[in-house]
């Protein structure tokens, strides 16, 4: 393990600590035991990329100087809220889409002794992060912006999750809602905000850059998130299991995917009509017959197509930045994932 | 309708048509219908005391002084976002609890068309507080302090929440976890803090105070809170159900209710057997025991000391304010609450 990631890691159990003790609250002995259950299960076990991107971006933002303690500390923590951010949204979404694993192991909710209390839990998870910010960043000049970021980080991702929520009703399943600017907006506000953006920006305001000059950053990390989206749709079809580490199921699930949205885009009406009826049905052979319908319409191409587009588009934008360490941080995170497999 | 509470009300559509066209969102019509549809259903058909009492609390503060248009408007806005914190809470409530009604008609997540939609769009609900006060409240100089203000009331009723509900866990219906002083702790997180602290804090920052200097502001409305509980559970089995509009269940639903704490408190070793048998228990047999328990031990007089001796309590603390129109205010508070009976 990076040095940098037992650093990260020991920053958790400091935050998980003072959140234990949070003179806010009188815990009693049970409520302290379940908050930090609740914590150990569902806040360290992922990835932690997009919490170890805001080091990282700060990093570069210094243009290589050594950090100092302090200041690893502290983009650590702004890592760690995004990590908290990431933990509520995906108990509230398990327990949403009536999910069974995550993460390896059973979602949260599906515990016995936790079933709906769950909803409660992720409400204490998201409230944690103004609890970590306002110990740690009260006293900074850029604690508000803070605040304001989060806060409208977290609207526009349970805005995204609404329209997706919405658009694809189990209840009603009607591919003719499904098209590439529903698709575009669903993934903008789900995910690129949060993902993407989010680091970054927390990384900006720790270095004392005011977040309305940097519109166009976000604009190329919000392009940078929806291309990051595409390729899991892709994968999810097209990737190799062993790789991607699951079989992947939004065809069964009905999923609006860049996928059936550009074949829903390419197909004449036969195909179309073939499409609706083979969509969203969880058996072998109609997902059979979609992939197939995709292999004709050579979605293989024309994903590498829009794959190569988006890359020369970014870099492109990147190199418009005026300034070196900006241009050095995007094209970190575009590198990251340019033709990732995984 | 009080002249007051019709500009109440004009202020809640100012605040829907501005989150329904938020920049920060692109909706689609079907997004933007499903959230006007929401608000409608589960924000503004409350009692609406919280939010009221906000202008209220403000008026006594400017000592009776005429209000101006915008101050009506901004201590409005104040109030609207804690019957938003409020509804968010009761949308998560109800699912967590399986609740089948909720003011008089279906909870929101039992339509069918919502489900389990609901739990984002509770999340929506408290979002839509930060753009509430982001809007209307940016440039006040206690812009940070009313984030802190609502991030720090929100986490500590999420916390009273989650030891209600670790407490009173369905699973394992245990009485000897019950107490006055777990009664107390769930009631004053849960409760007191954003019913009767939040709407006299909003007031308190826009009249330019500072909340730290009103430690014993918040002791007397946290005390008041609590006294406020107290009735309630004491209403659920004793008050008139013509009277206070339903027909309280909390023995049926095993509550950590202020009665059953006094009881087993009161109660010899035989009468403490006697209520772990019955209490909990779905039958009018079981229920009617209780209630002849709670007789015998006078619970009704007990109760009554109760609340005189937290009046003058009460009153004793509020005359030791140094100021008058603090005083007036909690005064006021108190004055709506003592005795009531729904």
């Amino acid at each position: 393990m990076s040095d940098l990631k037992t650093r990260f890691l020991e920053v958790y159990s400091v935050l998980k600590s003072e959140l234990l003790n949070d003179p806010a609250f009188e815990f009693t002995d049970d409520s302290r035991q379940w908050v930090e259950r609740m914590l150990e299960y569902n806040v360290p076990g992922g990835k932690l990329n997009r919490g170890l991107s805001v080091i990282d971006s700060y990093k570069l933002l210094k243009e290589g100087k050594e950090l100092s303690d302090d200041e690893i500390f502290l983009s650590s923590a702004l890592g760690w809220c995004i990590e908290w951010l990431q933990a509520y949204f995906l108990v509230l979404d398990d327990i949403m889409d009536s999910s069974h694993t995550r993460r390896g192991q059973p979602c949260w909710f599906r515990l016995p002794k936790v079933g709906m209390i769950a909803v409660n839990d992720g409400i204490l998870l998201r409230n944690h992060i103004p609890r970590i910010l306002k110990k740690h960043f009260r006293q900074k000049p850029y604690y508000v912006d803070l605040l304001d970021l989060f806060n409208e980080v977290e609207f526009q991702t349970a805005s995204g999750q609404m329209i997706d929520l919405i658009t694809t009703l189990v209840g009603e399943k009607d591919l003719s809602k499904y098209s590439l600017p529903i698709h575009r907006r669903i993934v903008q506000y789900k995910t690129a905000y949060y993902s993407f953006y989010l680091p970054v920006a927390c990384a900006l305001l720790m270095s004392g850059e005011d977040l309305e000059k940097h519109t166009n950053v976000k604009d190329i990390l919000i392009e940078m998130g929806t291309y990051f989206q595409v390729q899991d749709d892709y994968l999810d079809c097209f990737g190799a299991p062993e790789v991607i580490g699951k079989i992947g199921t939004d065809i069964e699930d009905f999923k609006c995917s860049w996928l059936v949205v550009k074949a829903l885009e390419l197909s004449n009406e036969e195909q179309k009509k073939f499409l609706h009826e083979n969509y969203g049905k969880d058996d072998l052979a109609s997902v059979a017959k979609v992939k197939e319908l995709y292999n004709t319409l050579k979605l293989q191409d024309v994903f590498a197509e829009y794959e190569s587009k988006s890359y020369d588009k970014l870099i492109k934008f990147i190199e418009a930045h005026p300034s070196q360490a900006v241009q050095a941080l995007l094209k970190s995170f575009l590198g990251k994932i340019y033709k990732r497999q995984k």
